[in-house]
């Protein structure tokens, strides 16, 4: 009987002006690609960096979460006036914007009365009709409405909360991945591993990618695929037509 | 009289499936749009990353070149089956696939007539009509056709040409920037920075982003606007209405 492979995909939405400007370089994409990928089986197939500009916001969420079965917000959920994502969602699915009982009642419980003021308030502001997604770095929740999860920009406090999405998941065959490092260039391989990908085209993405580190120039070929099986088959192809037949070292 | 400043912005365009996996971590987005702001003073206003899909690189180039005055790709024009960035762009702009005559030279030339593969011949294949944009490291160059620039997507190659892009541009005013670092936390000063963002939001953009650095938490404000001018006058006001008001430690 032929395997099943169930394909589960989502888009990831970076929110903030600081990440246009190349003034911060992004790290959560790779990060909740891999994430998504290793602990889920649920593969990230757009990526979309946009400003802190509302209309921006609400066109491109009402357009991802059409396209895809998941789509993932980072940035903009923090206490400052830039801090426009849980608003601009509302507004995206027509809910009201509000106070979350829930949200509030915790950070009203981390910070204490006193010290609990309207930029902290703003925090536990959201679309109704939002589940929290708990946050156990610095208590501010992030939150999911239907299939669209926001999360906050910062890595560290992004890290310590996803695995708290993976309940609302519907989970996906994960995607293996092997890869092969040779001391070559590309266009010496690309005949050959045009050759084996037209072979494996319905089962196998290989993608080739030159590196130079430590003074070498050299390629890696990666093959990603949900049937580990046929990387095997296909790593061992390559390794006997290409590698072999052309006296390629490997790294 | 008051100053007239040009806004001129652009899109980035990351074709790779490596870089949607997570595989690889992307740093040209904040190389490109930094250089482009402080070169050219053009804004990148919305980033994207797509798989090496032919009909998801056509639909989203056309798509990009019609809303932003510049669009800027990175990747998939190497030698190799995953390299498919100049065909697809050749049919999203409708035009012919073919070897475009000084690049087929240029690498002639660098490889010599018997090590002149297949391979490398697929890299001087470009849309009809592109110029070449040089490239003074691996010789094989990138293109530009109207108004979309294609670059590779190896970050050494792409920052040794991205400056023979320049005279091909329009230049817009640059957009200055200026930050104030604070040992605080977000939720004390949003509010009045909130007032402050206000009173100058037609001039000025005010981010705040909390960092975490050497044990310590902080926030840093920057300020962002083509008008040097108002980005001294604004934060000397942050200055003096939160920081030495709320009496909070700079560094």
């Amino acid at each position: 009987m032929k395997k099943k492979f169930k394909k589960v995909n989502a888009a990831i939405l970076v929110i903030g002006n600081e990440i246009l400007s190349g003034r911060t370089q992004d790290s959560n994409v790779s990060f909740i690609s891999k994430w998504l990928n290793d602990s889920c089986g649920i593969s990230v197939l757009e990526v979309r960096i946009i400003p802190d500009i509302e209309t921006k916001i609400i066109k491109t969420i009402n357009e991802l979460r059409k396209k895809f079965n998941y789509v993932f917000t980072t940035g903009g959920i923090g206490p400052t006036h830039d801090d426009i994502t849980a608003r601009s969602i509302s507004k995206a699915f027509k809910v009201k914007y509000e106070y979350h009982k829930e949200a509030f009642s915790i950070l009203e419980k981390y910070y204490g009365k006193i010290r609990f003021n309207d930029g902290r308030k703003k925090m536990s502001k959201m679309p109704r009709g939002s589940v929290l997604i708990y946050n156990p770095s610095s208590a501010a929740p992030g939150f999911k409405i239907r299939n669209v999860f926001c999360l906050p920009g910062v890595p560290l406090i992004l890290k310590s909360m996803i695995h708290n999405c993976t309940k609302f998941l519907k989970k996906g065959s994960k995607v293996f991945s092997d890869s092969i490092n040779l001391i070559t260039v590309e266009s010496n391989i690309s005949k050959g591993l045009s050759k084996i990908q037209n072979k494996y085209k319905k089962v196998i993405d290989i993608g080739s990618y030159p590196f130079f580190r430590l003074g070498r120039v050299g390629v890696s070929i990666v093959l990603r695929s949900q049937n580990k099986h046929k990387i095997i088959l296909c790593k061992k192809e390559i390794l006997k037509n290409i590698v072999m037949k052309q006296k390629i070292k490997r790294v």
